[in-house]
């Protein structure tokens, strides 16, 4: 196992009706901006619990934050922090609201350019406080310090991280994403499943606690997505999906061993320039890496083929392939296509995304460094069609 | 899956090396009360090494801590605090050790008779702040809020609980463990696997993360335990049972689901009344309450059987009963006897120990509270020999 350092402060309220606490997790001599999305917290019931739950505090609202959230729309919610002088941001939605509260939390005392935060890796000193109420589990952003935050001018879509922007409390509620469209439910579960792949699938340090608190939350997507779809008001199987995806990153299944975020740094370029949505891109990337990287990778993606797709052969080579078969298969049955094909984007585009890559310094990811951008190519070409 | 509420504020600093970070985590402004046992940590290295780390902090030391940590040596280290005005404690140690320190912090600023936060349950309304160096994987103390004392005059052994007793800072570092004694690794094991069932083998609310993290750390200790002992001084191996130690008492594996502790209330009276050690009494008791309870346990120890253990019996029956042997198997392979003859305790010992639980209002326990006295009476009785 590797040294490492795990704290995580953020404080779970998961379950029925519990959106209500939020008023005891924020001092009323705060004055909070409640920032969300494109209203569908209005027609599910989210917006009447927490301002009938904030009805004590002073409230400013800024709604719009747009799925992958722009620097564009960002700023606006920066100048409305500033004029107003709100101290505390609750953001109630999915991850892009989440993601784009942090950085709205950084901008605000942030001494410069607040695209620097982003592009340049500028230190975030203070940020204000957050708070969320989750409607959409995927990202995990509700207890961890990350964010993504996409600059459309120049297509351009870059992560930053910091202790300073976890939320203070997450309020987790199953029933509230009874109302999802499908395609956000099944995108969800492929988030998920990813975030967990990249912390699981790399090489052996003998850490089996980590790797099989992977595999937990792996063999619960696979259960639970389907049914999430066949039943969406099945209770259990939303607060599993929703436990799973929070636990796939809060950071703890990742301590203590090596980590391989390439799926992700090659899917953020195909969102960028192609807009897909964020779990679109990963559905794609994950299956054609595994197949490329299954020299570095076979004894994980072996005992991942054993454990969690309880594939029995003897041989690693037929557990390995079938494995990689049995993923993109299920990424597929949550109605997510894996291949650049399924969204209409010809091989052609391979071209724009590697120069992107070579563009933001992305030439040798992967835990060992060795997917170079003719690697990622020949990820890419591969799941073009 | 039940309604929860999560946080764990402890930040860990796990691996090799890192009892130096200890400087970093207290400013130097405080005065420290280094609270440990009965010297091991001078023969270690680890005072040695805790020494140069504070050099630049005052320090009050006190040494001396018991296993089953009593009121009357936490008494000492109380009026030590205060007529010192020690303001920070840090405890290097095992779980005693700590779980001292934890009644001391809450002690020192009650108003009242400290013994009425165990006894009465009175409330925690503040305590000086808490770091620890883990010397002995086991209880888990080292990331919550629980503690255990004994009041050796009466014979009694309480638990209390309080958020504001969890450490800010653990530092474990496996290599500290590699000069433990066999009993301690073993009752170390012994002492985590069973945390793991007592929130484990409940009845189902469909909450497959929970089930999966807690087999996931029963797989562990079973697989690691045995190495520890056969070989001492593999640092994986003491990694692995220290990191699966914290996880199994830091709250986690516990969340939205039913507990029983009901292991630990009878095992409590054990020590209390006959000095065994904490471990030793569970190996004692969970065998046989597996078995008395096998009814309302039937579908968790079956699931338990064949996940954990891997038996493949089609019949339920056959895989709970030996389910049953091989954990206690496997605590006697640990070298911890799971019967009160294994420690020259007599079968007229048991009421002795029941009147303890009536005494202690412990008469309906269980995640049913179905275990009466009448009930922890045939666990005991089975237990004797």
């Amino acid at each position: 196992m590797l040294n490492f350092e795990f704290s995580n402060p953020t404080k779970i309220i998961f379950g029925k009706g519990q959106i209500k606490k939020i008023k005891r997790e924020i001092a009323t001599n705060h004055k909070v901006l409640l920032m969300y999305g494109g209203g569908s917290i209005k027609k599910n019931g989210v917006y009447a619990q927490v301002m009938d739950a904030l009805s004590e505090h002073q409230i400013v609202e800024f709604s719009g934050v747009e799925p992958n959230p722009s620097i564009e729309t960002l700023t606006k919610a920066i100048a409305l922090v500033k004029e107003e002088k709100v101290d505390y941001i609750l953001a109630v939605g999915g991850g892009s609201v989440i993601d784009g509260a942090k950085f709205v939390a950084a901008a605000v005392p942030f001494d410069g350019d607040p695209w620097d935060i982003l592009a340049k890796g500028a230190k975030v000193r203070s940020a204000l406080p957050i708070s969320c109420i989750l409607t959409l589990p995927a990202t995990g952003t509700e207890s961890n310090g990350n964010s993504v935050v996409t600059k459309r001018s120049t297509q351009e879509k870059l992560p930053f991280a910091s202790p300073l922007v976890y939320p203070k409390t997450a309020i987790l509620d199953p029933e509230v994403t009874f109302s999802l469209p499908e395609r956000q439910v099944a995108n969800g579960v492929v988030d998920a499943f990813v975030h967990t792949m990249e912390q699981y699938l790399t090489y052996d340090v003998n850490a089996p606690v980590q790797e099989r608190f992977a595999e937990s939350l792996l063999c619960t997507l696979i259960q639970e997505g389907p049914k999430a779809l066949s039943n969406p008001t099945d209770y259990d199987v939303r607060a599993n999906i929703m436990w799973a995806a929070t636990m796939a990153l809060n950071g703890l299944i990742g301590v203590g061993v090596p980590q391989d975020w390439a799926t992700h740094a090659i899917g953020h370029e195909i969102t960028a320039l192609h807009g897909l949505d964020h779990a679109q891109t990963l559905a794609i990337v994950l299956p054609s890496l595994m197949h490329h990287k299954r020299d570095t990778k076979a004894n994980k993606i072996a005992q991942y083929g054993r454990r969690v797709w309880g594939i029995n052969d003897a041989s690693d080579d037929v557990v390995i392939e079938q494995a990689i078969a049995k993923t993109a298969e299920f990424f597929e049955t949550m109605g997510v296509p894996t291949k650049l094909a399924g969204y209409g984007i010809g091989p052609e585009a391979v071209d724009g995304l590697i120069a992107q890559l070579i563009k933001h310094n992305l030439t040798a990811i992967g835990e060992h460094k060795d997917i170079t951008p003719e690697v990622a190519r020949a990820i890419l070409d591969d799941a073009a069609a």
